[in-house]
């Protein structure tokens, strides 16, 4: 029921992160990272246990240093959801983290050298851990810049490229792969590119999408465009603010493209010089009351006859406002006459009834 | 400068709606409608200069009846943007508002007979008056909601279809076509399908998208991925909530594509345990700072080594965090190393000097 494409995904390598499967037919999964510093265990597990709540599947940390590998056993001790380090430069705290337990570990290429990532591979192979070669335009190596004049669609695919080879030549297979750029086009061009090339799952995203509503549009516009295209097998939406608010949005894509619907989808109608009912005040009573509510149901709230029927009518739940009261549609009948000042009341009530029922079957 | 497409959009048929351009060359227009009372002419101006102090290009109000006609002459004479009445049911009120002087009217043809239609077009061709044919998944017709068993994709081509044919038997092209839905994939293929089989311009818009989040995702996906496409010579981004903001939202979208550069675009990272200064404070106080800004700019606002040098590098300028520190990077460059309570100071200084210098030139 959960995970009804209208995509046709594109058919990928799976592999096993912790207990979730990115790939093969899995369904698209949801990642986020903390902003908390790692090394603040305490601070570190209440946002992973924010982002779960929300709906996170996988959560990745910042391992600066020696201390915040050391913080790894107690957070992942704590959480439900598989932990993945995340690491630059140092080849060490990589192989660290790996001993540690972690479920994956992500790595960037452009700043660990080939011989180190070979040494990171050995250890991985025997912790059957998961590697991400995670590909960003903000660090690439020096040398595909120039050759590409920046970090343009085709640096970020032979910076994967190199890598997919390294890691084949040590016969390890256990890979996913991100090309982020905070630009979209050169992101969707990007993973267009490698798609075509490698099988492996694919990490979506936009990098440095800015803050909520920004990261929301670059967001939609980058992972969107390829997942319609059927490209993608996880997606991190990058938010400049508390990481939580990346899981909606993250949702709020998929959903929109019918590819997993969790959550209430809200059709409302902007309203306008036709509209006899307070539909703003409405929308933001019902989307609060369901902010944390993980059942798909659609909800159409409209101001007017003009669309009010219809949409109404086509979701599983609507209202159409007329002159201080509206009627309520159930699943495609009308269902019952109420005045404005019940509007909230009476559609919680059966919202959550509908809800329920959806569960029980 | 500002119309720098990295997008091949599809040729389209000219029309002029008052003094703006829609379609064949012209850059995509961004609009959007007033959810004011239209009969309220001091409410529905004050939201109308509001919106185009935020940069709407073309504003749409609804008639629901003859004393909001009445209305038009006056807000007419006090903006500075076309205006279009937006009609439903009533062909008179379509009538009337040609009269009026409006730029354009949108119809819909799923509630005005076919002969009323052509009574409109033949007052519209005295008047050279522009109609929108605005086909909308909430109000098709009966009969095609039968035939398809839906508001499809199909039915709205086929609803658009008909209509254009009327208006080609009447002789009458000064015409633009909408074919929204609330529903993003249906929305998609509608506009793919009537793009391969007319070249008048195209209004997209996923309609009823809900609140400012989720309006954006659903329209960045929705408008979006036609953009990218090279479909569409105006857009209106639907937001339950004041039209003001929808404006940001459509610009976002064309910025993110290239499509359009107007206002500056914040590329921040969100934070990790990396991070060592206040990316989040900053990136608040420099979008604030710059809300209502037109001039394009890229701006990065990074938090640390990993990704900060290559993005600030990248941008037009930008900071890179260290330890309670940043590097201000200009075009490339490494500018100046500055304590981080004067990050926001010295970056809208620059930032105000680079904009004013981009309008000199």
């Amino acid at each position: 029921m959960e995970h009804l494409s209208s995509v046709k995904r594109r058919k990928t390598k799976k592999i096993n992160l912790g207990y979730v499967q990115i790939g093969g037919n899995a369904p698209v999964v949801v990642q986020s990272m903390t902003n908390t510093d790692t090394r603040d265990v305490k601070a570190t597990i209440a946002q992973i246990k924010a982002l779960e709540k929300a709906g996170c599947e996988i959560v990745r940390v910042a391992l600066p240093d020696k201390k915040a590998v050391d913080a790894l056993p107690q957070i992942k001790e704590r959480i439900k959801i598989p932990l993945i380090a995340d690491i630059h430069f140092d080849y060490r705290l990589a192989i660290d983290a790996i001993k540690k337990g972690v479920a994956g570990i992500r790595i960037n290429p452009g700043n660990i050298a080939k011989d180190k990532i070979c040494q990171i591979i050995k250890v991985a192979r025997e912790h059957e851990t998961v590697i991400r070669i995670g590909v960003n335009s903000g660090s690439l190596q020096k040398d595909l810049l120039r050759k590409y004049g920046g970090a343009t669609a085709g640096a970020l695919v032979e910076s994967a490229l190199r890598n997919i080879e390294l890691f084949e030549n040590q016969g390890f297979e256990k890979i996913k792969l991100s090309l982020k750029s905070s630009d979209v086009p050169t992101m969707i061009e990007a993973y267009r590119a490698i798609s075509a090339r490698t099988d492996y799952p694919l990490h979506l995203g936009v990098t440095e999408a800015g803050s909520l509503v920004n990261a929301a549009i670059k967001s939609a516009l980058g992972i969107g465009t390829l997942l319609y295209e059927g490209i993608g097998d996880t997606i991190r939406v990058s938010v400049t603010g508390s990481p939580v608010q990346e899981i909606p949005v993250a949702y709020g894509i998929l959903r929109a493209l019918n590819i997993r619907k969790i959550g209430p989808d809200i059709v409302s109608c902007p309203t306008c010089g036709r509209c006899e009912i307070d539909v703003l005040d409405l929308t933001a009573k019902i989307e609060k009351a369901l902010a944390r509510e993980k059942g798909y149901l659609k909800i159409a709230l409209m101001g007017c006859v003009v669309n009010g029927p219809g949409e109404a009518a086509d979701a599983d739940i609507g209202i159409a406002g007329g002159k201080k009261q509206g009627i309520i549609f159930k699943k495609g009948k009308a269902f019952k006459k109420i005045k404005e000042q019940d509007f909230v009341k009476v559609l919680l009530e059966e919202i959550n009834l509908m809800i329920k029922e959806r569960k029980k079957n």
